[in-house]
């Protein structure tokens, strides 16, 4: 066998359950081999506590073992994989995604507090997944300090800091659990964590530290030189403070180098030291690049939650926008801003429905959600008289509101199971609608959407509906792995193969042939649903509406918080 | 064996899915024995249209045979049971209660149209069934014109004519169906239907009407002399004056003789010729006897929907009290108002989300309520964080509106079924509370609630929860067929055995041992929450509220009938 010409880059994408290793031939995107490795501990990887519905940690055991197994899987299985044309000296380059705001409290040296033996059945010692919203009073007083600050440190993020960012998750373990806090040198977000093992540098005060997670989650920005000031810090908690000073401020993109892979490394998953390893970006980020986003597009990476990711030049103006998650320089590529929104549940909204509220006659076949769209298919838009709000994981944007909760209306003696299914369905897409709004109100054209993710991948019925809900052609990114195939490409640019995201992705990315267009009649219905979707989610969600219900959802919370004590 | 001295009183109960025959000793109210009989027709005899899901028709020989085969049924088990001391000849009177309003549309000789070959298969020809809704706006365009009228028709029956009732499923059938219209010499009620069966006088313009269904369905009230005048009827339709003649305004209460069982009848069914037949009872009132109701006390009959009623004497003033069903002189018994409120859906509710919202898990049990009880009991109030409207078939009372809808909010991705089904029974204690409310507001104190049915049979769980929202003792009718014994008491009066119902409910009803007492840390939870549900409440279901949401449920429904056109 000849030796190959080809050139590779490898994508880690390290997502709410499983690590993805994935190697794509850089000159045309294709993926040569590919490795899901599942993360063992709690229930799918996450560690819950019954007792606080809120809290969601992992283990971050799973993520050093997650990734020796699936790096090392990914290029035994591309060396005997039927082309065989790879060689681990062919690989350029090494990208990673990770979920984030998903920080990790470490020692001196960086190494994970949960792996230690005094920590090890402590879950403020794990990792602080994304999606746990423990700390949302912390992000309210969060919130609330810094709108009165003198720096607007919430500019760039909406106006509201959110319970699963990096400060919030910080702050509540000091409240709760001073003694991990106390024990903790630094906190580093998973996104860098992983670069650091690579690159063989976990010292907290030097690791190369993204401006992807340190921009979004933690308010790190080059208008007020990096982090919040010291003052500001000590106005939440003197101890953080320190923190602050155990933190590289030399933020780099995801396009750039962290570092060469260290040759211990190197040797445990069968490459070859010095290959480079690209800064971590948080895995919408990555999505959007590995689906070729361009000023314009917008990208959604649809899965549990869903992110919506636009580009703005930074030559270009643009408008503070309230409601996003936020706009950070450099987060998605050099040159970019990058803008961030989401939805806190999607995909979870419809696997709790499938759990939790689907009779026998659908759990009893093969795929559920397959079972349960053949059915809801075969319904028009308007058709159940059934309404919906996606807040079943709380409101991410354009209400940043992790308090808030599900709602379904419009329920006779004779709604079936595939009836609410439906419009769990379009709540979520009526939850996008709202965020495009927003993005156009303040100038920024969705001329083109793409979808990745893996309900873009399965579910036709989905995309339907989002494609007639939001009165826009919904194209699928052509890679199922856009995440990791955008940690590639950043890879592949990191390690200089490429000089820019741009032309990395002109070659490496494009859309499936199949794309979802608007159907006219149903635009129509659902503009007239969209109305009363418009005034449940104010009516329900906006604290100012004096007339409103903003009390309901969150006595509720109150209530059933007093009752579990 | 020797000649009984015992004296018996049977008791006919017509359900919705069923008749039920009983035979009581009158001395004591032991029943001694009992028939039920399902209608084979439809779905639990339940004639349904998916395309018109506020459908609901029975087959008029459902009735004709279930009358048969269970008085047959039980005359023969008695003869035949273990204590074997009835006679035939010591039947000293029959009671009939049915559903309603659920008029029939007859022939000149009283002759159910939906028996005729030519109306066989023709749904608007049978029995309009009591939850039948398709004539919505007929209750509409009748409430608009007699709020608009002289005389103050509605002012019985909380200001608002419902979907229901007698005139609006006529006038509705008139639009949709002239056909039938045409075809019908009168309109009889099912209560009044069964008794002219039975003493074989079924001529319209004769047989003996009730004050009961009139009074209550029909705006028959001595303040106008009867039924409304025919201008009156004439504003909504030149063709209803014709069926003002074909009625018999000499209305009696139920406690009075309608006639006399006829030969051609007895001898089909075993018994002996003569014995008296009870005018018909609406089977709630039929069931406020059979529970013993007396000044201040609430009976509650709790099925599929839930009728509450109340009796205060003629002789003390009553204001009018909006948002009830209705305020009737005899209709309970003679000297009294006979006071009824509702809720169109409660028990259907709970069998809705048992059938068409609740995993395998719990189906796979013998009793799938019973399954999600056990887990529901282990919740503390408020504990899930949910809330619920119970609109699921409309609100009856307080807002006498049929079309709303369901609601249930506070869903997280945590969320489980038994918590979502607890949260469906606290909504309809609520709606029990805003009904207590209601009476108490207008100066009608309850110092009482006697409970019966099925659900207060079957699920403790309900009972405490309604002892615990409502902050009152739940007592449970001693009787499980309580509308039946209350037919039978009926039938015992009407047949001079006792002079008045009272003397006969003291000797015939009783509670049983076990009360539902309020737990007072429950008591406090359920407070606020109904302070939220309230809020809810006056949001989506009061039209006035110039901020509220009152349009959403009514769009959608709006939107829904235009696509299932």
């Amino acid at each position: 066998m000849t030796k190959s010409k080809r050139k590779f880059a490898i994508g880690l994408d390290f997502g709410t359950n499983s690590v993805r290793a994935l190697i794509v031939d850089i000159e045309n995107g294709q993926e040569i081999a590919s490795v899901v490795d599942s993360y063992p501990s709690g229930d799918a990887g996450v560690l819950l506590d019954s007792k606080q519905p809120l809290l969601a940690r992992q283990n971050p055991e799973d993520y050093i073992n997650g990734f020796y197994r699936s790096v090392s899987g990914v290029v035994r299985q591309a060396l005997h994989g039927k082309d065989a044309e790879f060689s681990p000296e062919d690989v350029v380059g090494i990208g990673v995604d990770t979920t984030g705001s998903t920080p990790i409290p470490v020692d001196r040296h960086g190494m994970a507090l949960g792996l230690l033996p005094q920590f090890k059945n402590e879950p403020d010692a794990q990792s602080w997944l994304w999606k746990d919203h423990t700390s949302f009073a912390e992000a309210a007083e969060i919130t609330e300090k810094a709108s009165r600050y003198q720096v607007k440190y919430l500019s760039q993020c909406g106006e509201k800091y959110s319970s699963e960012w990096f400060w919030s998750k910080i702050l509540h373990c000091k409240r709760v659990n001073p003694k991990v806090f106390e024990a903790a040198y630094s906190w580093v977000e998973l996104t860098d964590f992983i670069p650091a093992l690579m690159i063989g540098n976990t010292d907290p005060d030097t690791l190369p530290r993204g401006i992807c997670a340190a921009g979004h989650k933690a308010m790190f920005h080059t208008q007020w030189d990096g982090l919040p000031s010291a003052e500001f810090l000590c106005s939440l908690d003197l101890d953080l403070v320190r923190l602050r000073d155990h933190f590289n401020f030399k933020t780099k993109t995801a396009d750039q180098s962290a570092g060469q892979l260290c040759e211990s490394v190197a040797v445990k998953v069968g490459l070859v030291p010095g290959i480079a390893v690209a800064v971590g970006a948080i895995d919408c980020h990555a999505g959007a690049v590995g689906a070729g986003i361009k000023p314009g597009t917008l990208v959604k990476i649809m899965g549990t939650s869903t992110c919506d990711v636009m580009i703005h030049p930074l030559s270009e103006p643009l408008a503070t926008i309230p409601g996003l998650c936020g706009i950070v320089p450099g987060s998605v590529m050099s040159g970019m801003y990058g803008i961030e929104a989401g939805q806190s549940g999607v995909g979870d909204i419809f696997n709790w429905f499938v759990k939790n509220m689907t009779p026998e006659s659908f759990t009893q076949t093969a795929n559920t959600h397959d079972a349960l769209s053949v059915e809801a298919q075969k319904l028009l838009p308007g058709e159940s008289g059934l309404l919906a709000l996606d807040w079943h994981s709380g409101n991410r944007s354009v209400l940043v509101d992790q308090l808030l909760t599900g709602l379904i209306l419009g329920m006779t003696v004779h709604t079936t199971s595939p009836e609410i299914y439906r419009t769990l369905i379009e709540a979520t897409a009526f939850g996008a609608l709202t965020i495009i709004n927003r993005f156009e109100e303040y100038g920024i054209k969705v001329d083109e959407v793409i979808n990745c993710g893996g309900i873009a991948e399965k579910s036709p019925l989905t995309m339907q509906i989002y494609a007639d809900v939001c009165n826009k052609p919904m194209k699928i990114s052509r890679s199922a792995q856009t995440c990791a195939l955008g940690a590639a490409i950043l890879g592949a640019v990191a390690g200089g193969y490429y000089n820019n995201v741009e032309t990395a992705q002109q070659k490496m990315t494009g859309v499936k042939e199949k794309v979802y267009i608007p159907d006219s009649r149903a635009v129509a219905v659902y503009q007239r649903l969209y109305q009363l979707y418009h005034d449940l989610h104010n009516a329900f969600g906006c604290r100012e509406n004096p007339h409103g219900l903003h009390h309901v959802m969150k006595e509720l919370i109150d209530i059933r918080d007093n009752m579990r004590k």
